[in-house]
């Protein structure tokens, strides 16, 4: 791994402090930071290096996954650290940030390698890029990378610009962007447990996949940010980029041996053939919902337009249910069916990949109903990875009975998704990044729906807090045949009372 | 279930003692006996009731796999015993015996259904039925089944001859033909696992299948069957039954809710289309071998020729290694490779399936040997059913691992063989038993291999007792590119080091 400057713009922030610290110190004790490494902290705020140091030692006790208490080690860890004030409009912080960059690099003896990391509000991005670009940061002559967060883009004329702005100053390849669920070791795996089986490449296409469910439901309200988030909704929060990244990865095919290139090339194609929605179609492929009040574990919760920092009236979505199909010859006729939202029964992130079953299989001779195999993918709150296969212990008159076959072994205080990101932008590794194809398609796919949304031509559904969202979302599937897998038990107003009493008993 | 009169000949006799009288105690107390049941034993011995019943219940307390503590159970189950001496070619003494069961028909108020259970030496089974029919146990009108044991013929004319007598006094769905490997749990739940998983099904074919591999090693060598077993070899004795049914039983199709005949037509079509050998190919297909003296587990032990009973000179086969094709859609191009003997390393019998890999994900890029999936069925001495699969757990520079899904919850005190067996042909479900077409079927593919024996025109090869057989064994994979899976070390003389080493590795 090349020696890198490790320049972070908002040091002293929340994202900081919660995980890109923990995960340096973590990534620090399993040797997986550069031999010569040095980190420059970058905010408003008049720190010494000692105050930045100490706070960062006190997000290491709060956040790091593994103890810091050896302070021989965790001095060693800090003394790369050095803090800049920087004003990020003021074009002379600049010149004082790259002299003290390469005032650290003489004394490391490091070459001008710089990966700048933005964790800043997204407004922040041009600016400080445009004055990468024309400051002499722009031209040293190491590596230059550039590590931004979500979100990219309101819609997509704004992605775009942006993106525009972003290339002048950094290249394609030199741009990672963060979606963190592709850090998740689960979802990673799920590429992996492709390449290296052929037993499950075989059965990864149309002839004997169902339909595919993927889900992320919170809990949670919009907590402390309610202005932020009344202005985005879910569809911009979650379904943009996490749930449609998430699609990308469960559809592509990858042989053993795919380069980044290669895989992100895949990912695009996957993108590109989801099949795009008029805008008079958005109504019957995607399901807008909004929270009421109800009750999260018997505990009684306000509905979303009573939560403080919300219009009374917003019709912002808190919920999203999308069907979405892809036009390719693995996918042909495969529903990928996604939902998101908050205030749901439980938090669960989680992949469901129903295998179909031969028509005439689906009753045995005594009327016995058969489960079909799923591939369940959990990403939280727990990380699993089931197969679920029918068996029967011979004997007689015995049913067919679901066993499940665990495919993740699970790993104690396995990494963070932080620290594989940011050990893989250290190594210029892009794979796990959104490419800004991706990005693009992305937002290209959500751009009619934010239109039919803006114009209110599609209903929102009331949901209460506490349920698997509106039944419209029950709707969506039973009109094909089948329904959301594993929700506990009918979610509130809901008519299609069978297929959620089977999804009911399944879970048990 | 209808009522039932179970007439067991050879009721003196070892296998009923060891495995009849305790599979029907454990039938009895599952509740799986006809509610009407009657059985009278038969052998030459001049016993009692009394005598036949307190030989009954020691056999429970010797071999039953629960317990016979309870005395009222047991008497019971004992009371449906009775016992007439029989000397099976007096026709006199089938008039006595049809006497009897009519006298306890009448006492049970029971129609005349009876099943007659032949555990005798095959010498007598022509003997027998003709006497049944002759008699007036043949006229009677209630259903009429068969039982019979292993061996059916010697060779191919003579089980067509057998068979020709038997159907003179049973039609062929009353003939119920025990190949025990058919009634072990495991073997059955292959089938079912086929039937209920549109997975599994998506995979059984050779598009994704390399090679299948069935072996039956017991380290044990002749023991009390000299006589008998120099006469017939490991070619008749476990070649062309079990491990041919085995083999049908892994290549058949079985849709969800096939019948019995449906079962046993896709199992007549598989071994029809087994290649034949030419009598000048066998010795490219089979490998012959004879154990030579060497040591089992530490101890010394003696080669075939010096066993007592046995021939100095005997030319007989202790050893079996096959390679066997199949010319259907399924399976063209997958090699069935068949092994079996005795005085091997180890006890174990096993089906192990090999998945294929596309050619360019054989190594990684870098380097890394990927093991080929594998779906493993262990029949002994330990039941179990693993897919091995591969995983990474993300983190870099990690090899590809495999895991192992157990596909089969291990039940406490399972059935054993003969309990499935007896309730089938008192259920009148032929499903699990040899079918006339399959027998022939196996004397046909067996035949010009007998007869190439028989002229001596295949090479006897000798192993030393304690190993996995003679090296010729794994030159016929290693022909193919393939090697036995889960020998644990080099076969002695074994000239295919790398095979086997690799073979060695995967077994940590």
């Amino acid at each position: 791994m090349e020696p890198t400057t490790f320049i972070l713009f908002g040091a002293t922030g929340d994202l900081a402090k919660r995980k890109i610290y923990p995960a340096l110190y973590n990534l620090f004790i399993d040797g997986k930071l550069p031999q010569a490494f040095s980190l420059v902290g970058l905010g408003r705020r008049e720190w010494t290096d000692e105050t930045f140091q100490a706070n960062v030692e006190h997000s290491l006790h709060q956040f790091s996954r593994r103890n810091a208490k050896d302070a021989g080690l965790v001095n060693r860890f800090l003394s790369a650290f050095r803090y800049s004030v920087l004003d990020i409009g003021h074009k002379d912080d600049y010149r004082k940030l790259s002299e003290l960059i390469k005032q650290r690099e003489d004394e490391l003896q490091m070459p001008p390698n710089r990966l700048y990391y933005l964790s800043v509000g997204p407004e922040y991005f041009e600016t400080i890029a445009a004055n990468i670009q024309d400051s002499e940061l722009g031209s040293a002559n190491g590596s230059k990378r550039l590590v931004i967060e979500k979100p990219f883009g309101y819609d997509l004329q704004s992605a775009r610009n942006l993106n525009e702005k972003l290339s002048k100053a950094f290249a394609e390849d030199e741009i990672y962007r963060i979606d963190h669920y592709l850090g998740k070791p689960i979802v990673q795996k799920l590429e992996s447990l492709q390449q290296a089986n052929p037993v499950i490449q075989a059965i990864w296409t149309n002839k004997y996949i169902a339909n595919v469910q993927i889900t992320a439901n919170e809990s949670v309200g919009v907590e402390e940010r309610a202005g932020y988030y009344d202005h985005v909704g879910a569809l911009r929060d979650m379904f943009q980029n996490h749930m449609l990244q998430l699609l990308m990865m469960t559809a592509i095919h990858v042989p053993h041996g795919s380069t980044s290139e290669q895989v992100r090339f895949k990912k695009k194609k996957v993108m590109e053939a989801v099949e795009l929605l008029q805008r008079e179609d958005v109504s019957a492929h995607i399901i807008r919902g909004q929270y009421k009040e109800g009750s999260i574990q018997g505990k009684p919760v306000i509905g979303y337009t009573s939560e403080p920092g919300i219009s009374p009236t917003s019709m912002n979505d808190t919920f999203i249910a999308a069907k979405l199909m892809i036009d390719n010859s693995y996918w042909r006729g495969v529903p990928f069916y996604i939902r998101t939202g908050k205030r749901m029964k439980q938090k669960s992130t989680r992949i469901v990949v129903e295998f179909r079953e031969p028509l005439e299989q689906n009753l045995s001779t005594n009327g016995e109903r058969i489960e079909p195999n799923l591939l369940v993918i959990e990403i939280s709150p727990n990380e699993s990875m089931t197969l679920q296969l029918n068996t029967k212990n011979p004997g007689h008159n015995v049913a067919f009975k679901p066993i499940h076959l665990d495919l993740h072994s699970k790993q104690e205080n396995s990494p963070e998704a932080y620290e594989n990101l940011i050990h893989d932008a250290l190594q210029g590794d892009g794979t796990f990044f959104a490419h800004w194809d991706e990005v693009e398609l992305s937002w290209q796919w959500v751009q009619p729906i934010l239109d039919a949304f803006a114009e209110n031509s599609v209903p929102l559904h009331p949901y209460a807090a506490g349920t698997y969202g509106p039944a419209a979302s029950d709707e969506l599937l039973a009109k094909d045949g089948y329904h959301w897998w594993f929700d506990e038990q009918p979610t509130q107003n809901n008519e299609i009372k069978e297929g959620v009493q089977y999804a009911y008993s399944t879970n048990n």
